[in-house]
């Protein structure tokens, strides 16, 4: 059975109250997932959000939350929805996908959340039926806490979403995706797996990483004497450490490279500090501030 | 002419009503010194706040927002205050403090809000007449803001104050200078000088360094990927570069051991992604999220 869109003309800007789906369903109803539910139930973007994962407990929780309308109780039953967002860890997203290709109907596109795009692409490529109906998403959005008792349908709005689109794909089924992204609320950027994954590594991963490093170092004994330095510096190293292991891990190698320059500008500091190079040291500063006044949303969302 | 303070007995917790001096000097009238002032009018903790500094104008508009109640002219006529509070960057803070203690009565104890100690207490002592009289303090508040346009009469309150005394203050003197921190509305805790710019070096300078370090690294086309951990992560790195390069220039000593200590950190992380060791990986992301989450105080000003 398939369920179309009402979509009618992707290829071209459409307001958000113009897109409706019959059947959209949910692979994973956690933090994303369920914020992702939210916002289409809210903004109507589909007849039904249908949610499917590994506990049913927390299925039945999230309905009565009221971010989800139905459970699917098996994978197959989410395989006539016209199109299924799957929200589980990366390190589970190539097999999860997998399995939805194989279980959805021809008609059926697929899409993701996951913050690192290459392993995850190749999985599916490699080993996916109809690879052609994944058009890989990356919805730039999150917190750090977990789970839908977080969820909130204005998580993703007016953030990005990064769509890296395969060969395989077609324009429509791109320009749906995209649709679907933007009347959650998204702006929406397109670009290769390989130059997201190397960026991301820098603008998440990498702070991710040194918020880690500095906050592993730090003796719960001298936390007293922490201030809003510390406070804002390491606070996303509360994020869920199996998550982050496997973003680190997936994108290892772009994350590797981020990683040997920031030892470098640590070392260009420490060369400054050991020869009291003052207009060194105020040049790293200044670079630093620099560029940090060019990002401007200190409003966002905690 | 000589203002005693009114405060009898020094050595017991006294409520902030009780607390009242005469005449409180605060030189450098900015984020900090406005603030205190601030605190110190609201609170009653002082017949009359008077303020000193390099700009006559600025000083004139601090005044007319009622941070402090005169101005002073000169140096000199700060001399007769029981209590001068230095608020001026760490590398004006020796001759600042020496000029205080030089031109200022017997009976007027100085203290400080300097971020690092060491070669401030050095230079006080080496050259300044009276250190005893000198007090040295170290309020953990802040805000990467600047100027007394943002000052807050309660961006101490409920903050830790740290004293480093000498061992030529009298207790009693270290008494009142405690006492007047706590009626600002501080807890108060003491430790050795060297002590201090080594618990700081770790808890304040270094997440400054590396907020710096990721910031500097990531270009401004980039920044419209960044999300909430870009953001966090990198707060600090707009702070005011003359400011951090006297903190770290200051602290250089601790702050290169500090550095070091990360560039180590962050060498584990990078073998641990190279050999693809999800082991290694998480057991750093599960100590930095451990660490981190005994710091409670999510909720302090921004």
């Amino acid at each position: 059975m398939i369920f179309p869109g009402r979509v009618r003309d992707y290829n071209r800007e459409m307001s958000p109250t113009e897109f409706q789906l019959e059947t959209l369903g949910i692979v994973g109803v956690g933090l994303i997932g369920g914020s992702i539910a939210a916002a289409a139930r809210k903004r109507g973007l589909a007849q039904r959000v249908i949610g499917y994962g590994r506990n049913r407990q927390r299925l039945e929780q999230a309905r009565s939350r009221g971010l989800i309308d139905d459970i699917a109780p098996r994978a197959e039953d989410l395989g006539s929805c016209r199109l299924i967002v799957v929200c589980t860890p990366v390190d589970r997203l190539g097999s999860d996908l997998r399995e939805m290709l194989t279980l959805s109907s021809p008609s059926t596109l697929v899409t993701d959340v996951g913050s690192v795009k290459g392993p995850v692409v190749d999985q599916v490529i490699a080993s996916a039926p109809d690879p052609h109906r994944y058009i890989p998403a990356h919805p730039i959005a999150g917190s750090h806490l977990q789970g839908f008792e977080h969820a909130d349908a204005d998580l993703c709005a007016d953030r990005l979403c990064l769509l890296t689109p395969l060969p395989q794909n077609a324009p429509a089924d791109i320009a749906l995706v995209s649709d679907f992204w933007k009347a959650i609320g998204m702006r929406v950027s397109t670009m290769s797996v390989e130059e997201h994954d190397r960026v991301l590594a820098l603008t998440s991963h990498l702070p991710h990483l040194a918020a880690s490093a500095v906050a592993a170092m730090i003796e719960e004994s001298l936390l007293e004497y922490a201030g809003t330095g510390y406070r804002d510096t390491t606070r996303v190293a509360a994020g869920d450490p199996d998550l982050w292991t496997a973003i680190f891990t997936e994108n290892a190698v772009a994350l590797a490279r981020s990683t040997r320059q920031l030892i470098q500008t640590l070392d260009s500091f420490l060369s400054a500090l050991e020869s009291g190079n003052h207009a060194d040291i105020r040049d790293l500063l200044q670079q630093g501030r620099q560029r940090r006044s060019h990002f401007h949303r200190e409003q966002s969302d905690e």
